[in-house]
């Protein structure tokens, strides 16, 4: 946990859940700018990705974040993901209508609950979450009920929900496209260079390039003719 | 994780949360009574009570479960709850109708969502989850419109929901008190003197005797008529 200096005195609190990645920074920016103070929270969940834990200490900072804290969760335990285990990340697109094996069991779900458990402690309301509709065609927990089934949980979850105050779970990504999202960054000064999205780094973060995140991002800001502040090929860094 | 050998081919999966205590035994010889093939999850959560995590183990095992998982959280980084914090575990009854400081700000969620990702790695759609009436009467998670709304989340949350497979969430002591908990779990063999209570054990696992869990299990043995088999005072262990 890391404590900032450009706190705003007063403001409504939000929890932003942060992964490193390209759409979690722009959602920090987004929560920002709707007038938001934002607790940032990035769970390590034994990814193999670790990089983005770094990047993302990186974005809270530069996106002003008042707050970040890392917590710890070993999904490894349960397995089941080529993002977690031993299984190979795939270099071409997942078939079409199928869940990608890049998939993480429950893993928005546990991510909303600890960004729940954290709001309660520090009595906010709103929880901001960067699913979008790149990844909800293969995805389950990326789906617009989804969302509006965790916000139904949460209010029955907790004590704000005893008491009367009400969650709000946003998901400001979630009818965008890939370089919508990356346009609306831009407009909102996210700065790229510190994101990452590859699934599959090489020992110094670096993108592979070509697995399904790399890619997409890559056709993102080449659709919009702006060259990837990350720099290092597609994928970024 | 651990692998027993006494597991039951053929038999449905299930996921049993299971704490180390009183209750969630009593749910385990409950699903194996159900003819469940049980996969016991044990969530590490930061709690001063670590004792907890070794007698799940034993229940487990005793239990008949098939395989125990544990997992790592580290609900710490978010604090807020006297079971994780440094805040003092209160000594008497807590005030009716209020929320005790012993609640853990969403820790069910939490439990559930870790245990939803198990069930899709194993192929299992039960769960199992040892919330009960006295519990609920001060934990807004313990209620039974919070399993039910679980149940709703996890049947979109999940790779089952869009393959159409339907997921239960079991809580079969939501409607019971303690006695009868303790009354059910006698018939079915349970052994209770594997299982703790306390909130606040010393530093060898002994029960205090007078923090309000070891207090209800105290009342629950006495209006039974039945000595305690963990033996040791109040709260048992």
């Amino acid at each position: 946990m890391s404590h900032f200096s450009d706190g705003v005195a007063g403001s409504m609190k939000a929890v932003v859940l942060l992964s490193g990645g390209l759409d979690s920074a722009t959602v920090l920016a987004i929560a920002r700018a709707q007038g938001f103070e934002c607790h940032a929270l990035t769970v390590a969940y034994g990814q193999r990705h670790s990089v983005e834990l770094e990047c993302a200490r990186r974005v809270a900072t530069a996106g002003g974040a008042v707050e970040h804290r890392t917590l710890h969760v070993d999904l490894r335990a349960i397995g089941g993901s080529a993002l977690t285990d031993d299984i190979d990340v795939p270099k071409e697109a997942p078939t079409e209508g199928a869940i990608p094996v890049t998939y993480v069991p429950a893993r928005n779900t546990v991510f909303l609950s600890l960004a729940l458990g954290y709001a309660e402690v520090i009595g906010a309301s709103d929880l901001f979450l960067g699913v979008n509709a790149v990844d909800y065609s293969g995805y389950p927990d990326c789906r617009p009920e989804f969302v509006a089934a965790f916000e139904a949980l949460a209010n029955l979850a907790t004590k704000a929900g005893v008491e009367g105050t009400r969650f709000r779970v946003h998901a400001p990504l979630l009818g965008l496209t890939k370089p919508e999202i990356v346009a609306a960054g831009l407009r909102l000064g996210v700065d790229y260079a510190l994101t990452t999205s590859c699934y599959d780094p090489d020992p110094d973060g670096g993108a592979c390039g070509s697995c399904d995140s790399c890619r997409i991002r890559a056709e993102a800001f080449s659709s919009l003719g702006v060259p990837d502040p990350a720099g290092r090929g597609p994928g970024g860094r």
